[in-house]
């Protein structure tokens, strides 16, 4: 029995479940050079939701009536291909299908002894990623700076509030309930939190946050939590626009404050980032947080939903705040 | 016989004459180590607006009741000081005043051999290093690239797209008049221009202009222009946002649409730019832009206006863009 979940409507504003459907479909059979995939773990991520537009982008549109895709950790139970043998657990962008044929094309193996598999789709995989090379390549923290991270709770955010613990920076969270305030300060490491959604002026809370100003803001959210960030940049200011998880569901851009002036008075930077225009620094950055991981450095949350025919409730919980760290679907 | 020009009142939007006191003073005397300067040039930039602000920002406020100050050139009528002597020319930061003292500190001498007096306020002063370290820093523009300049026919602009040229470029320029669109191509070599005046749909006309989609964007007006540009980067384009004239005279910060989402989609980076950041590179600079100047292969503009007591009207001239590249005022 083999089941795929297509996207059925091109979502206007919010998704729901109603743009998905799951359907069963026939079990296939792996041919000379392929191999036979078991999905263990599905990734569901904000990012998912643009691709289902019917717009250029970064990677192509999902097609109507065909499965969507996203990171999955698979387990080979049927090779053909000299590379891979029964029991090797993989990970890559698959299709949302229970079980699917490959050519062991564009799939890591992955180590089970290092970190367990999910941990392949989050620390260790592009939510780590994603965190880790944004901080290298644009955020750039240094000792004594203060860097304040937005979805604070979230996959991304709290390995990226750790690394800046790491790299000796003041780290500020941004969360919305005060369970994910209160968390990110125990288990994270986070010098303080914000809770937004109980915050009447979210640009005082950061001025009292952060006293010596912000100097790197990694922005998981964009909309008004940016703005008031904005008004509390230091001179050299970074800041990293990694996802905009309050936009992303609004059907025209919405508007806001001018940044412009802003950036030229402060000599502030603004960078989109993403992880996937630095696949060739994948290896070493999973050595380090893998390295980090191992000294207790790092930890992780992961929010884990089961049962394959969950995963668009999985997705659409991501926009609730529904989920704490890394959101899993486990098959 | 001695004047100076005070800072009356700070203007709210727009300034006007009456922000301004003309007043005669007395004639200073240099003590031991100091040198008499009379002013010969006076620079007016769109930046002094700021220092009308009483805020904080890179530098501070002007004072009310005390002279402005710009970047001056002006010539050593006595010296009690070793490293001056009369007849030299020097340029620096200096105030509004006919004659004056000075400590011979933060001053440059300039060779009026090498160009003119007066292209030491421009395109061998601010202007000139603002447009060639902008771009060494942020812009970065590659052989093939596409650049776009706002305020191409300006101080900044005419230098950058001249630049831009240097660098193999495809670069179109935006102005506010048609005769500024005809000189932007045949002065100084623009591929074409876009009278943003007599333009409907900027976004479109952009587009059109630049087939190639834009890869670097030299920004020095801001506001609607820098979102009709936006609407048509590239990936991994960089903006420079070097002034925002159209939004300087504004009371509130203006909005408009949110660009975080077309940061990350496209990669992209926007950072504000401050030549007085760089200040070790200006000799460098200046040396490799006099080169090009003495090869032909950088023109200049310049405005300039007769009389010390026109420095203020010359000054509200560059918000209604009635200089054609660098505006000074000659005493």
């Amino acid at each position: 029995m083999n089941k795929s979940i297509l996207l059925k409507n091109r979502p206007t504003g919010k998704p729901s479940l109603l743009d998905f459907e799951i359907t069963k479909i026939d079990e296939p059979t792996p041919k000379n050079g392929e191999i036979l995939l078991a999905t263990k773990y599905i990734s569901v991520d904000p990012y998912l939701r643009g691709r289902m537009r019917d717009e250029e982008s970064y990677i192509p549109p999902f097609k109507l009536n065909k499965p969507l895709e996203s990171m999955v950790v698979a387990e080979v139970i049927k090779s053909n291909h000299d590379n891979f043998k029964e029991g090797d657990f993989v990970s890559g962008m698959l299709e949302w299908k229970l079980l699917q044929t490959n050519k062991g094309e564009n799939l890591n193996k992955i180590d089970t002894n290092l970190a367990k598999p999910s941990a392949y789709l989050g620390i260790l995989g592009l939510t780590g990623l994603t965190a880790y090379l944004a901080l290298k390549h644009i955020g750039k923290p240094k000792n004594n700076e203060t860097l304040v991270v937005s979805g604070a709770a979230g996959a991304v955010g709290s390995i990226a509030g750790q690394i800046g613990k790491i790299k000796g920076c003041r780290v500020i969270g941004i969360a919305g309930t005060d369970n994910k305030i209160n968390h990110i300060k125990e288990k994270f490491g986070y010098d303080e939190g914000i809770n937004y959604k109980t915050t009447d002026n979210m640009q005082e809370a950061i001025a009292k946050n952060c006293p010596d100003g912000v100097d790197v803001y990694f922005d998981n959210v964009g909309g008004e939590t940016l703005d008031a960030v904005m008004m509390n940049i230091n001179r050299f200011a970074r800041i990293i626009n990694c996802g905009a998880i309050s936009i992303y569901n609004e059907k025209e851009i919405p508007t806001g404050p001018r940044l412009e002036g802003i950036l030229i008075k402060k000599s502030a930077l603004m960078q989109g980032f993403l992880v996937r225009n630095h696949v060739e620094e994948f290896e070493s950055a999973i050595k380090e947080l893998a390295g980090w991981l191992k000294d207790g450095k790092l930890k992780y949350d992961e929010t884990i939903i089961k049962g394959f025919e969950e995963t668009p409730q999985a997705f659409l919980d991501l926009f609730e705040g529904k989920n704490t760290g890394k959101m899993v679907v486990e098959v």
